[in-house]
Parts: C-alpha cells; structure tokens; sequence
C-alpha cells in the first residue's frame, strides 16, 4: 500500500443507483427506500488488502477473501461501507429497530410536529395465536372470523385515538403531551444510516424466524431487495456464512465426534455428564432438557443418530 | 504509575450504599431506584493522573483537578464510573431516553410477558398548552376545566385501550401483536447502566430546560438524589461548567470585546457583516433573526450594551 | 418486575475481592491487576429475567440461563457486569488492544511525563519463526544460538535507544517528540475498563491460536486468574459456546447431512457446485481451496469421511 | 415527510470529487487523501429537517439551519455525512489518532506483511523545546546546531533499528516479532472512515493549539482541504461555533456580569467565595489558582475589567 497519485472514481453500484429513491411497501402503509449509499464490494477487498496483506492481488480473489472474512468474522473491512435508508415504520416495530445502538438516526418529531395520521391495521387473516414453544413469539393465525372481529375492534379504536388526539391539538394542548395515548403501531418515519457489519448483524437477528413478523418484513426487504443489489458477494457469503450456519458447542462437538467414530456410549457419557440425561423418578423417562433438545434437532439436520435414542 | 503489590479495598460511597434499591417516585406511577455502582470522585482523580501525570498529587487538589478536567472537556476519566438503575417510565419517555446509545439496556418485555397493567395519566391542573416561542415546547397549564375534561376522557380511553388489549390476550392473540394498540404512555420498566461521561451527556441535555417534563422529572431526580450522592465534586463541576455554563461563539465573542472596549461601532460593524442587522424595507425595523436574538440574551446577561439598541 | 422498596445489599463477589490490586505478573516485565468490578452472574440473571420473562425464577436456573443467553447470543445481560483493570503492556501489544472500541481507557502519557524506563526483552529461546500456513502468525523457535545473537543485539539496541531519549530530554527537548525514536515495544500503563459482553469477545479473539503470543498472555491471565473467578457460570459457558465451539456454514452443513446420511455423491454434488473439488489440468490432483481444506478439518474432527478421499 | 416516488440523484460534491485520490502531502513522508464520501451540507439539512420540523423549508435557510444546529450542538443530523481516508502517518502519531473510538479503520499489519521502510525525520530546525507552562506541550525550536546533532543521531539510529528488523526477517523471524524495537515514528497506513460529526470532534480536538503539532499537522489538512471543500456551510459553521468559541462557566458568567453592572465588588466577592483569591502569608501576593488565570484570560479577551487587578 503506498501513496498513489492517479485521481479515483468514485465507486458507484449501478443496480443500486437505478433503485435509488424508489419506496419498497412494507406492511399496510410502511416503506423502505435507498436515500445514498457508500462503497461496495471492492471497497470491503479494498480494506481487508491493507490489513491482511498483499497475498492475494487477483481480481478473481475477491470473492474467496470476502468469504473468508465474513467466515472467520474479521469484520472491520465490511465497517467501510454505508447504507442510509428512509423508512416508514409503526413505533412498536421501530422500538425494536432502535435497541440497535450502532446506526445514525433522525426521526420524525411529534414534539415538532403534528403525529403521523396512520396506525398499522391489521387485516382479518392476520392475527396470531400466541406459541407455547417459544415464549416470544407467534404461531397460526385466528380462526378468520375471530380476527374480523378484532380488525372492526381496531378501527373503531383507532379512530377514537385519532379523535382524542385531535381534540387535545384543537385545544391548544402541548403536541409532545397530545400524543401520549396514540396506539403503539402509530407511524413514524426516520432517516436510517449503518455500515455494512452493523447492517448485517442487524438483518442476522431482525430476519431471523424468532423475530416479530412486522420488523422481519422490513429486514427482508432491506435485505433482498437493497444489500443483495448493492453488495452480492458479501450477501452470499452472508447467506452461507450466517444466515444458515449451524453452531456447535464444544460439547455437542464432543458428541458429535464420538457418533461419527460409531461409538455411541461415549456419546452418551459426555450427554451424561453435562447433565442432560437425568430420569424422571416418577415416569422414568428423560427429563426435559432444552440443551439435549438443541443438540438433538442439530444432530437430526445433519442426520446423524440421536445416541440416547434406540 | 508503578504496579503496586498491596491489597485494594474496593471503593465505595456510603452516601450511595445508603439508597441502594430504594425507589424515588417520579410522575404518577413511575420511579428510579439504584442498582448498583462503580467508582468515585476518586477513581475520576485516579484515571485522570495516569493519564495527565502526577505533578498534582496532593489530596486537596482533588477537587481541582475534577474541575479542570470538566472545563476543558478532558471527559476519558468520567468513564471510569459506572451507574446502574432499576427505573419504570411511560414509554413515551423510554423513546427519548433510549434515543442515548452509549447505555446497556435491559428492559421489560411485551413479547414474553403481559404488559404492565399501568399508563401514565395525567392529572386536571397539568395539561399543558403549546409553546409559541418553541415549537417542540410547552408553556402554561389549560384551564383546569378542561383539563378535568382531558383527564377524564383519557381515563377512559385508556381502560378501554386496556379492555382490547385484555380480550386479545384472552383470545389467544400472540401477546407481541395484542400490544399493538397500546396507548404510549404505557409503563415500561428497565435495567439502565451508563458510565458517568455520558450519563452527564444525558443529563445535560434531559435536565435542560427544553426538555419534556416528563423526561426532565426523570433526570432531575437522577441527578439531585443519586450522582449529587454519589460524586459530589464532580457534580458541583458540572453544575458550574455545564449546566449552568454560557458558550459564545467567534464572532459573537468578538462583538462582546469590541463592547468590552468601548467601540460600539465596531460591534455593529461585526454584527452588520454577519448578516445579523438586515433592516426590513417595508417597516424600517430590523428583521428578525436568530443568531442576533440569541446574543442580545447573552449581552443582557452579562449586563452590557446591546450596541444596536440605543 | 415491580419496583421494589427493600434495600439491596451491594453485589459482591468474594473470590474477586481477594485479589483486588493483587499484580498478575506477564511477559518480562508485563503485568495485569484488578481494580474494580460490578456485577456478578446473578446480574446477568437478573438482566436476562427483565427482558426474557418471569418464567424461569428458580435459582436452580441459573446455570441454564446463562448457558442458553450465551449460546443464542442475547449479549445484552452480560453488558450488566464491568470489570476494570491496572495494565502494564509493550506498546505494540497495546495497540493490538486498544483496536478494541467498546472499552474505556486512561493510559500513561509519554507527552506529561517521561517515558517508562522500560522495553520488552526477548530471552534467547522466545525468538519465534515465521510461519508458512498462516501468513500473520508464529512457528517454532529459532535455533538457541541465534535466539542468543538476537537477545544480545536487541539489549544493546534498546540501550541506546534509551540513551537517545535520554540525550534529548536532558537537552530540553519536549517530551512528546523526544519519544519518537523508543521502540515499539516500550512498556506502557493504562486502566482499562471494559463490560463483560465485550470482554468477551476480546477474550475470543486475543485467547486464540491466531492472537499474537504476546497479547494472548494477558488475555490468557485475565480469562483464566480473574474472569473465571469473577463469573464462573458465564466463563464455563463461554469456553463451551464460544471458544471451543465449531461453526457450520449452511453448504458445510449441507454436506455433513449428506455424510450422515451416507449419500456420499450427493456431498460431493455439493462440494463441486461450490466450486469446491477444481481439478488442476496439469497434475490432476485437487486444486488447493482454502474453504474445502477448512471443511475437511472440520468432517475429521467429527470423526467423519471427507467424500472426496477414498 | 411522506414517502416520495421519484428517482433520486445520488448527492454528490463537485469540489470534492476533482480530489478524489489526490494525495495531499503531510510530514517528511506522511499523506491524506480523499477515497470516497457520503452526504453534504443538504444532507445535514434534510435529516435535521425531518427531526426538527417543516417549519424552515426555504432554501435560503439552509446556513441559518446548520448554524443553529451547530450552535446548540444537535449532533445527530452530522452523522448522516461520512467521509473516508487514506492516510499515511507516524505511528505515534496514529496512536493518538486511533483513541478516537469512533470511526472505522483498517491499518496496514506488519504481521502479515513487512513494515514500512519510513520513519519520521525530524529536520535539524523542528527539535521543539518542552514547554514550561503546558505539561504535555512544546515550546520554541532548539538552536539549529544542537537540532543538527539530533537530526543525525536520528538518522544513524533509524538506520540501526532498519537494520536489525532486516536482520531479524532474513533469518526466518516472525514478522509479528521482529518489528517489536522499530521506532515509534515508523510510518504506517491505513483507510479512515468516520462520520461529520464525530470528524467535528476529532478536528476540534487534534487542530487545537495544545494538540501535539504532529496530529495538528494531519487534522489542519483534513479540515482546511477536505472538509471546507465538502460541507462549506457546516465547516463554517464549525470554525464560529466550536473552534474559535469561548465557554464560560456559571461562576464566570456570574463575575461577567458584576463586571458588565460595573460592580467590582460583588465581582470581587463571587471570586472570593469560589476560592480563587486567596492570598500568600508568605509574600502578601495572590496566590497562583488555574481557575482564576483562566478567567482572567477570558476577561483580557473581551476588554472587560479584571475586577481584582487595580
């Protein structure tokens, strides 16, 4: 790496340029759109170049060594580059959007200004059921009656906020106090801006099954529709590497060498030993226990004999 | 700075260990209370001497050498405490709180449990009415009548906003989506930790004036009750260099010299090129502008001449 | 969680209070000792239990807890816990360091005061060699003799770069440029305060085989002597989860069930359409392909048949 | 702010872009240039815009809009700018540059490749003396003969340690370690990537008087070639509101205006009660407090009256 004095281009993506500006729909009445954006591909080998050496000059590296970046989690390179979005978002979903702590934000204020005149509704066939597995999340919808009846019930309360809001507003009452019983699904509207490495942390979790239906909608769109356009390399590697992988332990390593060996009592005593064969005394069957389970389901991806299984 | 091989006691304050899990009351049904802490006034002096050499070793300097570090915004050593809060807020105010990234956060969640059955009302006499002056601001209180009128119309809504929420539930709506029309005001509780740097950051700007009353209540009782206690001498500090602090511009410092020495032409000149005395055609005034009215406040303050005004 | 009016006892945790300001000796001349701490696994409980529901109180949980937050990287709890440490490194280690941003530090300044009268020394049998597979690390030792011819030259090398420093500040020159010429492995001091979860993730990647020797010291005393002392729960897991854990692309993943399931051409279908299994037209043997040579370690470790070797 | 259908232009720089790449000279062998950029002046505008309100939407506003936003440090809408570096610098110099946690970096690595044959060189007329007054700073140059000897045990010792790094690596050294006694001043690279905002604190930082002249250097040409040309209405801005501004305590303030009354007393008693006047029994004389020789300073600067000089 030394001083060069030819003058640059300056990178430029043009399956994002083309998009630039145009709103993605999201739910009833939010939206995504590419505002600017920030270096590319290269830009990631580029900087990977200068820190892990000039081993690998060819163009036809490039996406070996973002592979082997993302891979092995060096993630500085993917810092240089940025994304900077306008988004259209219910406060409930953006609540969650903003625990992320690592993006530049500027949000619509309704201190400033009158609130956004829209909540999120939610149609009839969309309404679900509480999971029993998964204490966060949701499972089928409600039969389409019942959700019809919460759908009017919505509406009709949804109005009445609205009225509320705008008797207090009518009345000469402070914007920054008239809102406070608007629903949690009111919209709001923010300019988003994050590098590369936050963005894909943020689509690793926010796209994830065990997220909420509302912010994976976004994520997925932000995902698909704008990194895999702007950045298709590290968006491979990113699917491969993160989106899909499966994570062992050392332990269930451990189990897993010893099925692969054919030796399924050693499996067995590393089970037993972390705790995760214990009896019931009452019905004698194995206790429930959520660690067993996970290795279980892993060891069944990769179909391989479950060793305390016969 | 040489390693030394003595025993440590662990610094402690007990004015802090005192009010250790006790909660202050702020607005109706919302309060701050002290989880735990690290550091003190001394562990400020410790850092800073590492850093800024130890010509100023004596105890008494203590007290100095916190003010200067304040003063000249030297603020690496101010991280070396560290405050940890169990606090329970409307949401609404939870958004302008979380909004400060430099915090770890862990709050009460919806998605797992029921919501808190608890929105913060507001009482007859404290209905505030819009600023004028400042867009994002209140000022008086409305007439308690219509105040009464607000609060009761708002008690009702947000029982009814608690019946939909409720039948939801008992449908079987999965409790991340029966949220959704939630007043925003709804209480929300959290585990808030923040070292002293930015907490002061977050105060200095939550307990200034323009701040929401509801936020303000918040850091007001942070700051008097728990770091008042807690590090006195950089709270005085930042009382004087901070909160109470004056900032003048270039060009605003040089109106102020030329005042200082007599030449009120001179401030003119200054204020004219600076585009701050642009006479209106039609009425012959001077047209308003914000930067000129901001230094009049500052000349008034420090009682000097506006030197525009005769 | 309701806000509670008991008084809490400050968390404490015995272990660690026995060796507050105890000097863990490091490299020659190297050190690392505790200086303060906040918060415990209880913490990281207590964080978790907010955010992730009421549903798992007994203590008994702990343990399971804190494993499933580790394993499901929901890092925020551990953000609940801080550690602050008295360090004496080389400089050229501390820069590897301090590249981590999430900490607070207050180091040493060579500009207020005179240098630390202190270099790193390599003993004769420490001179390592370069190592061929892994372009930035280490090897064996250097041959004895040389390691001695190198010992000796680098003593008097050291000499004289003090001498230098010496020479100039005795001739006035200012500190801060009288240091240019020190070599880089100059001892410095520093506190440096960090948050468990990012602790962490220093640990994970400064303990490792690929960290360089120097800096895996002290990330090595500081796991081992003071983190499992202070979090011992959160330091099992951790070395279950994170250190020795083995991460699985979604296509490696593919291919390991192909294993299992003894469908060898289908895993090696897989590995051909990754472009893994090029045959070199010259030789005929398998192109070198660094991602294929990584899945090839991994199928070995798990005892399993690499499909492309007969 | 509602979503917008049409295409946008992707915001772009003229002035910037005719730099792009050039290498702007820094040092004896040190350089800045420009890689890339996202953002300008209407950047800063459209994010403080959706935060701040409708209210000043008039094209013409835009300098009173970013003065006001600067003025009363509103630091988000800053953030939605990003500026990227390549930069070629001292190592003890990046030392202090990379304290600044907040932006990304990729520095080259001497452990995978073979470090820079640079070092600074100090010319025999830029030895500095070390300031009386300022701990951490220098004064005048030395006389040029003496410079001349440390120029040339500069230049036969810089040799030395080139030699012996030369040495260490032809006989199979890892690189990791043989680069552990060259000079601090050995030049090193990197790409530098960081938003407005924290560019503005950087800059307000590193172009001050008490910053070491060498990072002074760096951060003149940063900010007078590169950002005035990017965002000029911000850098503007910038040199009123923070570079050329002058803060007063509370206290000060306080003296200020007992001053501005023409009450010497009261400005006298304020003083007093602050500590700041306390007298020598030894020598009848004031004795020396920092507090007061800083507002000593301040009054000198506006003309005023120190209240306790006759």
């Amino acid at each position: 790496m030394e001083p060069r004095a030819e003058k640059l281009p300056r990178p430029r993506v043009e399956a994002l340029d083309e998009i630039l500006g145009t709103p993605f729909k999201v739910l009833d009445d939010g939206m995504v759109r590419l505002v600017d954006y920030m270096g590319d591909d290269a830009a990631v080998v580029q900087a990977a170049r200068v820190s892990y050496g000039a081993g690998t000059k060819k163009v036809s590296d490039d996406r070996g060594l973002i592979r082997y970046l993302l891979r092995h989690r060096h993630t500085t390179p993917f810092e240089m580059c940025e994304l900077k979005l306008h988004v259209r978002v219910p406060m409930d979903a953006w609540r969650q959007w903003i625990r992320h702590r690592t993006a530049s934000v500027n949000e619509y204020s309704t201190r400033y200004s009158v609130a956004i005149d829209a909540a999120q509704q939610t149609a009839s066939d969309q309404w679900r059921t509480q999971s029993v597995d998964n204490k966060q999340g949701s499972a089928d919808s409600l039969p389409l009656e019942t959700g019809q009846g919460f759908s009017e019930s919505e509406a009709a309360f949804q109005q009445r906020a609205r009225d509320l809001y705008q008797e207090r507003i009518e009345a000469g009452v402070a914007r920054e106090q008239a809102r406070k019983d608007l629903p949690l699904c009111t919209y709001t509207e923010a300019y988003w801006k994050v590098n590369l490495h936050n963005l894909l942390h943020f689509l690793a979790l926010r796209m994830d099954q065990h997220a909420q239906q509302e912010i994976r909608d976004y994520a997925t769109i932000i995902g698909r529709e704008i990194v895999a356009r702007w950045v298709p390399l590290t968006w491979e590697a990113f699917e491969d590497y993160r989106f899909g992988a499966l994570h062992l332990s050392a332990t269930e390593t451990d189990i897993l060498a010893a099925v692969g060996a054919g030796d399924i009592e050693a499996a067995q005593a590393i089970a037993r030993d972390a705790g995760w064969l214990k009896i019931s005394a009452k019905t004698g069957n194995l206790l429930r226990n959520r660690e067993r389970m996970e290795v279980e389901a892993k060891l069944q991806r990769l179909n391989l004999t479950v060793p305390w299984q016969s």
